[in-house]
């Protein structure tokens, strides 16, 4: 498997974590996503993810995109070490919580979104940053709201890591990068520090990437 | 079932969309977005769902939040008229095409957002319509790069309508309510021309909800 990937994007940090959880072997494909303008934006890849966004994965002749799609599969294909709970309700409960961070929190602080607010919006630095704290707060509130309810354990759901796991630790990182308070967040904060000691997570960390800055 | 609902919502509508297909009642209970600043905001609601957004299930003791997750588990659930393919690569494909448009495209351009904008960051209501276009060109002509390619059908994925076919239709309509121009999405628009003669779907519609305005 071959796995599009940049270092410091929450998207394919989540991927990683997935891949590393599970023990399956990649090759890291980079792509810069600032350098001249871009290398996501460009034809190249392009042709591999037409819209333009990391990760996208490739397994034989299967092309890839979307984070929490690429983790379905793989839990579809490679069932060993399951990111999945066994029940519907705690499966919906999981993805509800991926999808709190991956579709309510992270799309609206991601990189293109910061570039149109200072480039075509005209926003000052400071601007933007209001921005990035208030929807990552408004995102982390959400998230210790939920996992003040239900069956939380030492993980997000349970005593095992799930997808919401592979979900909370990169929109944690994104979070630290940007000097978030997370003392308002505390069970965020303690499943971020357990998931902090696993070698699969430490691995797929920003700073253990091949195209680490 | 329970189905915590607003007329407009687009993620409200995915779900309505689904339980239709599949042939599921559930009683609608209207949460009015807008009236005494949002009844999604309020304690009775957030002892729900405390992200605050809508849609949410109830269904017996369980409560489900994040429209995707609601469709996941309706499928697990009542696997008649799937929503999703058989295989893996095509659940992956139409997994992906959701999230184009739910997470990469709505959450840019909801309520929420659009009141952050004209509140908060003091835009005009020029500059926050040139948002809401520029984020729903993005989510739409990427969604048309790919239905260009893969095993596009009638649907968004083969000759049935699949999960990603209840994101498609209300981001249509979205799109048209402020006036987007779909000329430049042909296959976005044959798609929906061809949903919106399925009564499955046409009940789903906002002008159909007990609570239309």
């Amino acid at each position: 498997m071959k796995l599009y990937t940049y270092f410091r994007s929450s998207a394919a940090y989540r991927v990683r974590i997935a891949l590393n959880l599970k023990g399956l072997a990649y090759d890291a494909v980079p792509v810069h996503l600032l350098r001249g303008g871009g290398e996501q934006r460009q034809p190249a890849y392009r042709a591999v993810n037409p819209g333009g966004l990391v990760p996208a994965l490739t397994d034989g002749d299967v092309t890839l995109t979307q984070s929490l799609a690429i983790v379905e599969y793989l839990e579809e294909m490679h069932p060993v070490m399951p990111l999945l709970p066994q029940d519907a309700a705690g499966r919906a409960r999981v993805r509800a919580l991926a999808l709190a961070i991956a579709a309510d929190t992270h799309p609206l602080t991601n990189l293109r979104v910061l570039q149109h607010l200072t480039g075509p919006l005209g926003l000052t630095d400071d601007a933007k940053m209001d921005w990035y704290r208030h929807w990552t707060g408004e995102g982390l509130a959400t998230l210790e709201a939920l996992l003040q309810q239900g069956d939380t354990g030492r993980f997000c759901h349970g005593d095992t890591p799930t997808l919401a796991d592979c979900c909370l630790v990169p929109q944690v990182f994104n979070a630290q990068r940007f000097h978030i308070d997370l003392a308002p967040y505390p069970t965020v904060a303690r499943i971020h520090a357990t998931c902090a000691e696993i070698p699969a997570f430490q691995a797929a960390h920003p700073s253990a990437q091949p195209d680490a800055e």
